[in-house]
C-alpha cells in the first residue's frame, strides 16, 4: 500500500491542539467535519496496546457540535432522530441515529441534553447543521442553530479515571456512563462527559474556553507521566474489536438503522414524531434484507479504503467488507461487513481478495470482544 | 513545514479514477465532499506551468452532484440561491451562491439546468444535499433529491480544445462557455460542459457510465501525447492568480456573498423568493464592513493552513489572509484576504508573519491577472 500526503488548507481546519500534536509526533491525519483529525502516532498496533493498558489524550475537535436552542428545539431534535427522547434528562448523553424521510442514516451522533431548550448534537462526519437549518426554516420552527466554539479533547484508557481524579477530584469518578457535568479548571468551567469513542473507559472534555483548555491539555501530560500518558486518537483496531460503528465507513445514507443493528435506538411504538417513521415501520414489517455483522479473516494485514466483496463457494457475492484491521488479540483480520439475507449464519465461510491474494473468512456476531 | 500522511478509509471515498492516478504519480490528497481529491502530482509549480501551456486531465469526482427533480424542483433550487434563475435556460450552467436564512454562504456551486424539473447542483465542499432535503421536507415540496452516480473528470488547459476535438469532433469546440450537451463515446452518452476550475479553458465530463468513462480517461492520455497531456488537479497557484474563490478556504458560513465580491450573483430587486433576501437587503443598505481582496507579499513561500492576521503600522489587525501561494508570475506571494472596512485602499501596506519572520505586503484588486 502506497502512502500519500495530506494537503493542508484552511478548508480542512486545524484545531486548537494541532500545533501540540504535531510536536508530539502525529504521523497521519484524516478529515472529519472539515477539520483535521489525527489518525496515527506511528504504529497503530503500539497505540492499540497502549490504549488498552494506560491512558491517552485525543484531539477529537472534529466531533463538532450543532447547538440547537429555543422554544421549538426539543421538537426539532426529536424530528431528526428515531430514538424516543421524550423521557430524556438534563445532563445526559444519548446515542441517536439521525435519519431522513426515507430512513437513510444521516449521522449517528451523541446528543447532549443541557435542558429542554438547549441541545448539543455531537456529530460524526456529515453536515448535520445544514439538515437542521433546512428543517427549521421549512417548518418555521423558533430555534437558533449554530456551530459553537467547542473543541473536544478525549481522555481514554483504563488509567483515565486516576488521571482525571488527580485534576478534578473524586467527584469526577462518580459520574455515571453518558452523564455530563461542569468542572472548573484554570479559571473556566468545562463540560465533561463520561464518554468517548473507545471501550477502554474515559471522558470527553468539551472545551469552550480555548486558553484554559490548552492549559488543561498540558496539565494532563504533566500529571499523567506516572500513568504513562501518551497522545493518541480513535484507534481502528480497538474500535473494530469493540464494534463501535463509524458513520461513512460502516454505514451511510444508503443504509437504515435496522440494517445496522441499531434496533434499540429505534422507537417505532410510541407516539413521538420523527422523519422516516412510516418507512421504518414498513422495513420492520417486511424484514431487513441485509445487516451489519462481524467477520474474521485468516490474514495478517488489510487496508480497507473501499468496500471489498465477500464471495461464497458458488462465486456469488454475499456481502461487502466496510472496515477491517489486523487484530493482535485474535491474530487475524477482523472487520465489519454488510451481509445479504440468507448469509447471516454465524460461521458461514466466504472468500475475500486482499492485495491480489484470496483468503478464507467466516461470519460472526458483533461485538468481537 | 512538516508533511503528514492521509489515512485512507471508506469514509473518504475513492473515485473510479483513483487507481489510475495512483499509477500516474499523485503525491497528495485532500478530502472533498467525503471523497479523495488529488492535491498534487509532485511539484505544484511544474504543474502550474504545464497547465498554462498544455492540457491536463483531472479527477474531480469530489465535485458531487445533488440531483433535484420533480414538480417543485425549480422552486426549491431558487429558494437556495440569491441568483435569479427565473430566466435560466436548459443546457446551461450557472454559478450560484447558496445561502441560508441569515445570508451566510453554504456553498458556491455551479448549477446545471437540465430542464424545468431536473437540476444538478455541482457542489463545493459541504453537504448541500442535507440542506436541500431539510428544506424540501419542511416545506412539503414535491421533489426527489439524490446524489447520482456522477464522477467528473476535467480536461483543462489551452490545448484541451484540440484534444477534445480529436475525440468528439468540431462540434465540441463550438460549445459556448458554461454551455453543456451530450456527446457519445464508447457506447455511452456523456454530459460535457465547457467549464472547469481554472482560467486556462477546458471541459468537465460528467461521467455517469463508469466503464465508458474509464475508457475515455485512457483515450485522453493516448490521444493527448502530442499535446503533452498530464494528470493534474486544481492548482493552488493558478486558481489564486485567477481569483477563483474556494468555499471553506476564502469564505464560509460566517461570510455573506456581498462581502465576497459576488454582487453580480445577488439579485435583490426582482420578485423571486430565496432565503436570506431580507437579510441581504439590510446588509446592502448598511453597507458591508469587510470584503475579500487580493494581497501581494514580498516573500518567497507560504503555506496557509489557517487564517493569518494582517497587521498595520499601528499594530492593529486590518484583516486576515485565507489562501496564499508563491506566484512564479509575480515572483511574490499572492493571496486572498478578508479586509476590514477603512483598509480597502489599493496599495495599502501591512505586515504579515510567515514561518516566524515578518514580511511586508500590500492590498490589491482581484483578479491578479
Amino acid at each position: 500500500m502506497k502512502n500519500f500526503l495530506i494537503a493542508k488548507s484552511r478548508r480542512i481546519r486545524s484545531t486548537p491542539y494541532t500545533s501540540r500534536i504535531e510536536k508530539q509526533g502525529v504521523t497521519a491525519y484524516t478529515s472529519y467535519n472539515h477539520m483535521l483529525l489525527p489518525a496515527s502516532f506511528g504504529s497503530l498496533e503500539d497505540s492499540y496496546h497502549h490504549l488498552k493498558q494506560h491512558v491517552q489524550v485525543w484531539d477529537v475537535a472534529g466531533e463538532r457540535q450543532v447547538e440547537i436552542t429555543g422554544k421549538d428545539s426539543a421538537k426539532l431534535v426529536q424530528l431528526m432522530t428515531c430514538r424516543d427522547l421524550s423521557k430524556s434528562k438534563d445532563g445526559r448523553c444519548y446515542y441517536c441515529p439521525i435519519i431522513d424521510d426515507q430512513a437513510g442514516l444521516i449521522n449517528d451522533p451523541v446528543i447532549l441534553r443541557h435542558n429542554e431548550e438547549k441541545w448539543w448534537i455531537s456529530i460524526a462526519d456529515s453536515d448535520v447543521i445544514l439538515f437542521a437549518k433546512g428543517l427549521a426554516i421549512g417548518n418555521k420552527f423558533e430555534v437558533k442553530i449554530i456551530e459553537p466554539n467547542v473543541d473536544i479533547m478525549a481522555v481514554q484508557g483504563p488509567k483515565s479515571f486516576k488521571l482525571m481524579e488527580k485534576i478534578f477530584g473524586k467527584k469526577i469518578t462518580e459520574m455515571k456512563f453518558f452523564g455530563f457535568d461542569y468542572f472548573e479548571f484554570a479559571g473556566a468551567k468545562h463540560l465533561i462527559a463520561r464518554s468517548g469513542w473507545s471501550k477502554q473507559g474515559g471522558y470527553e472534555i468539551y472545551v469552550e474556553d480555548t486558553k484554559s483548555g490548552l492549559t488543561l491539555y498540558d496539565k494532563l501530560f504533566e500529571l499523567g507521566k506516572e500513568f504513562d500518558v501518551k497522545p493518541g486518537c480513535p484507534n481502528l483496531i480497538e474500535r473494530i474489536e469493540s464494534a463501535l460503528l463509524s458513520y461513512g465507513n460502516d454505514m451511510n445514507n444508503n443504509d437504515n438503522p435496522l440494517e445496522c443493528g441499531l434496533d434499540k435506538y429505534v422507537n417505532l411504538d410510541t407516539d413521538i414524531n420523527f422523519l422516516g417513521k412510516e418507512k421504518l415501520k414498513e422495513v420492520r414489517k417486511k424484514g431487513i434484507t441485509r445487516k451489519l455483522m462481524g467477520v474474521i479473516v485468516d490474514a495478517k494485514e488489510i487496508n480497507v479504503s473501499k468496500s471489498i466483496d465477500l464471495i461464497n463457494d458458488k462465486n456469488s457475492k454475499i456481502g461487502e467488507l466496510r472496515s477491517g484491521a489486523y487484530s493482535p488479540h485474535f491474530k487475524k483480520v477482523i472487520g465489519i461487513a454488510m451481509l445479504d439475507k440468507h448469509h447471516w449464519e454465524v460461521s458461514q465461510t466466504f472468500k475475500i481478495s486482499i492485495n491480489d491474494s484470496t483468503f478464507e473468512g467466516k461470519v460472526c456476531d458483533l461485538p468481537f470482544i
